[in-house]
């Protein structure tokens, strides 16, 4: 292969990777679906889901993975170990899959306390049983100390996707309806409290957790389900904004029925930051036809992690790809895709 | 969970992780065999393959993960993306899988020139067309930088298990054969010349290579095939001391059978290192049953990446779990688990 082809991100304007290339924003997209995705050309890749589907046997497989980086490694509510399990589980889930067998890597650096290890392997098979899902193959690398920051964890998954299931972006049209399960930017906050240097104390837990149970009573409700993704990095804004883009759907949400903690709300004011843009690693986004949608509401209210779910927005034809939110005073304004990174190494 | 729950581990006597934990020897064995695979507990882990198999539909997966943090991430022969598809594509072929589905998990270096990770890419691209196998999903983090060494890449692989093929460390039985597909420490040895530091040039390039085909070809050639494996980190010393402790089998070793280079013995005399302990990432060890031994080895010297093939030893019950070798000059010596680690971050 000629190595002189052109690269496909213009080299003299962005010559090395960023910080903001890792934050699930605009640089994040612009190196998955100019480099990555054409180049490695599958018809998975393309779909752009958090996951590959597959046939195999009578049924379909889905296939994901995710690496973590979180700083730092122990944070309010969890630690990276059942990140890496939960993360991994609810992209499964998300492909409306049942999440079956895990792979886990390990990058430890030299130098990583022994015990420390052991919490993290010890909370990833808690979490693992608590998804009831099995880790079956691993790998572990050691790096020099300097050269990695304590440890960093992949996981992939496999699961089999529900029969009858399908999950498609593309399925979205205006009238459909979106729901939220609960309270967004806690994962977020909760990290930017455990690091140095950040003087506030919150009380707010990461809300790390296995949304397979949820996904399940929601499809158990309803086979009208358009979307399932869970906000992570670049929080809900961001992936409503990946959804508006693969559909070509508008979205409008109404800011007043979005579900934030009033601490969060403090912190994120504190910091010069948008709860809209901040991860989460336990909610669900749910796009689903107008008629089932407060069926779906019940199911999920009905489940330990839905209790606070709410309606937040609805698919328009009116501002086609564009997200916009009518805030609590009546006006209205768009709501972006992040640019740049606003909470690095967040999950 | 209570976290206070004794570290397998002894933490007096290992506080913290040391570059030995990486390096496929004797501390990677305790921390995989004591803390990893009890914890975890699954059958597939127990089982101690480089990946897991699991019925889907009709007939078996096979699933293994496997990260890279070779350095430099360029070296004689390769670079990293080659390397990290090879390595996956070959865990697979080692469980008797045809390798299908990839995942591809980057940490990237805030830092990284665009261009390195476009060469990389392309390589991948490259090197998964060769082993005709597709990347279907992937995952992209940014470190800050100093909190990473460039570029760490996570390959997790799907793979479909060849109808009625069994590939089974335990049915090892003295008088079976041991074939090498050919010379060792090419890739070890390229990665020593290529780091800064070393002043030596030996023309050697890494073996990186896709093993699926030769692996094909053998399972073509016989059916009493107990042991297929990749020496990589720890080397074929490590690899048939694996063996060898899985099954209870001895293995006998004739050193003046062992295909290697003259200059990666050259290069090993001025390090200090032996050839049986170094790395190689396009070599496969076959134990097959004596009656089947001569076709196979006609079977993978027939194939370009087998054509130095050679019978180097057999299994013995004379030593169980003892691997030992002949010396050029006649007398034997035990060849034992790699202790400490001898080169590291060398995939």
């Amino acid at each position: 292969m000629d190595f002189q082809l052109n690269c496909p991100i213009p080299i003299s304007e962005y010559p090395v990777i960023t910080m903001a290339h890792g934050s699930g924003g605009r640089l994040s997209h612009q190196l998955i679906d100019k480099m990555f995705v054409p180049t490695f050309s599958s018809e998975q890749l393309s779909a752009g889901h958090d996951g590959a589907v597959f046939s195999a046997g009578s049924g379909n497989l889905a296939f994901t993975t995710d690496s973590f980086v979180v700083k730092p490694i122990f944070f309010p509510g969890g630690n990276i170990g059942d990140l890496a399990v939960n993360g991994t589980v609810n992209d499964l889930a998300c492909c409306g899959a049942r999440p079956e067998y895990l792979s886990v890597g390990m990058i430890l650096e030299e130098g990583l306390p022994m015990d420390e290890l052991w919490k993290i392997v010890l909370t990833m098979k808690q979490a693992a049983d608590m998804a009831g899902v099995q880790i079956v193959t691993g790998d572990t690398k050691v790096v020099d100390r300097g050269s990695g920051d304590k440890i960093f964890i992949n996981t992939t998954g496999i699961g089999r996707v529900k029969q009858g299931v399908s999950i498609d972006p593309s399925s979205c049209k205006p009238g459909d309806i979106v729901i939220l399960s609960g309270y967004i930017g806690d994962h977020g906050v909760a990290i930017m409290s455990a690091r140095e240097g950040i003087e506030f104390e919150t009380g707010i837990e990461s809300d790390s957790a296995p949304l397979n149970g949820l996904v399940e009573e929601i499809l158990e409700a309803s086979n009208n389900i358009s979307v399932l993704r869970d906000p992570t990095r670049g929080g809900v804004a961001t992936t409503l904004n990946e959804i508006s883009r693969s559909s070509g759907a508008g979205i409008v949400l109404d800011e007043t029925s979005i579900p934030v903690r009033q601490e969060v709300q403090g912190a994120c004011e504190v910091l010069g930051l948008d709860a809209m843009y901040i991860a989460n690693e336990g909610k669900l986004l749910v796009i689903v036809k107008e008629e089932d949608s407060e069926k779906v509401l019940e199911a999920m209210k009905n489940h330990p992690l839905g209790t606070h779910s709410a309606i937040i927005g609805k698919l328009t034809e009116d501002h086609p790809s564009i997200v916009r939110m009518t805030t609590s005073i009546g006006s209205s304004r768009i709501i972006d895709m992040l640019t740049g990174e606003q909470l690095p190494r967040i999950c």
